[in-house]
């Protein structure tokens, strides 16, 4: 029996995030700020990363593996999906493989360039399989916007390189960007919103910012996400708000690679990762 | 009963090539050119590549089951490890699976090397997973040679992009090994070669070979594991020489992402590399 001084507070939910790497800490890190003392269980699916060049039935398989160990094992109640590639590719897969609301990047992303364009036309940057999935496309469509993608298939080794502010990373975002634009006005567009469609690329922000041409305003989905995720929680926000939890409370775990992981995340969480549990998916 | 003027003759043995991606038909091509009547299967496991990223118990797992679909399935009575990762950390966990000879890439490129030196210093560009194995300096060291090792990451995404010939890439390469002689010249080394350490790397070597100091020998673990194979199968050469075979006959496997192989792998084999057959190894 409970005494009235110490009346029992719920636990504050688990929200899972899942991505085939690291770069969805980005995502957790938008996550983290609009929810200070929620719980965290993060997955990066290391050993079969980069999903980007994988097939579609491929990805939906690792992707629902990879759910489910957040569900199942790590007891999370809402799923965040902070990989673009099993966003576009196997939302729908994961969504039947695990019974918790689950949010992907892409349609946040292309709301929040609705919200940000006048045009009507943005520009959108992403991984090749994301970009081959003409995922963006369709949710933009959706919403009323000409959509124009282009893969970029160098930054994430450069991010990870950890030439994030390096001129040769500048060079291949110019010549990327160059590309798109020329797509752009020969398709007679006219875009000012251009959607960071992977999360390694909000650490590319300063330079990409430099790189597009005045007037295009640059949309980070992991924001958009995250925004998307409070709007999810809502209907649990008095749980959270009055959970016990004394700080956030974040455990990582990835399937290979947990050194690297540990090297590398905390660049894109913006706080040390702490250690790292590896897992086994199988495979 | 067959008759005197239609004797039977040998089929020639099959030649098993492996490779996480398809960098390894590199090393194909110089077989081929050694061998045009000889019978070859490739397989590249990309559904989950890179090795190059990941820990050596998962590349040991994932080599093996490869190795096996070569002897098992498709019959190989020689297996060449065409991947510098595996031959790394791998080669012991792939002899141990499977009952046929296996030559991996890092002898012969350390050979290779022996030969070429004069200083008895090379130089050793490769993956990270490559480099962290530090199996170029052990086999360099059994042959009385200093090996200093650079990881190269960006390397194979450029190769990858088709920025073969790009000022971006020259750039790059010129930054690493600017590093690696930087390098070579605090520890008072001499190098007058450096090896090639991944597959990819023989599509970089006009660049290489322009931005290397003056004396210094590239040396492709292509071709001098070509030449070491040729060596293995010097006990079959009659067989070789007397098969029905017509001209070259390779098969292509992949376990994921078919369509890149066919679109890319002909840059690497330089000849069409025809049909690529989707197999599932699991996982």
């Amino acid at each position: 029996m409970s005494s009235p001084e110490a009346p029992t507070r719920p636990a504050p939910p688990t929200i899972g995030v899942f991505d085939s790497g690291f770069g969805g800490l980005t995502v957790l890190r938008a996550l983290v700020q609009r929810l200070p003392r929620a719980r965290f269980a993060f997955l990066g699916d290391t050993a079969r990363l980069p999903y980007g060049s994988k097939s579609r039935r491929t990805i939906a398989r690792y992707a629902a593996q990879s759910a489910q160990f957040l569900v199942r094992e790590q007891g999370a109640e809402f799923l965040v999906i902070a990989c673009n590639t099993a966003s576009a590719l196997a939302l729908d897969a994961i969504q039947d493989a695990v019974p918790v609301p689950v949010l992907g990047v892409i349609e946040p992303g292309a709301a929040a360039a609705r919200a940000a364009s006048r045009s009507g036309d943005v520009l959108v940057v992403a991984t090749d399989a994301t970009v081959q999935s003409r995922a963006y496309s369709a949710a933009c469509r959706a919403l009323g916007l000409r959509a124009i993608e282009k893969a970029c298939p160098l930054l994430v080794p450069l991010v990870e390189e950890g030439w994030t502010a390096h001129p040769v990373t500048d060079q291949v975002i110019r010549i990327y960007l160059d590309e798109l634009n020329a797509e752009a006005a020969a398709q007679g567009l006219r875009p000012d919103a251009l959607v960071l469609g992977c999360t390694h690329y909000p650490l590319l922000r300063p330079l990409i910012e430099r790189a597009v041409p005045p007037g295009v305003k640059v949309i980070d989905s992991a924001e958009s996400t995250a925004e998307a995720a409070m709007r999810l929680f809502n209907g649990r926000a008095a749980q959270f708000a009055q959970s016990t939890g004394p700080e956030t409370e974040i455990r990582c775990f990835a399937t290979d690679s947990v050194e690297k992981f540990e090297r590398l995340g905390s660049r894109f969480l913006e706080r040390p990762v702490g250690s790292v549990e590896l897992i086994d998916l199988g495979g």
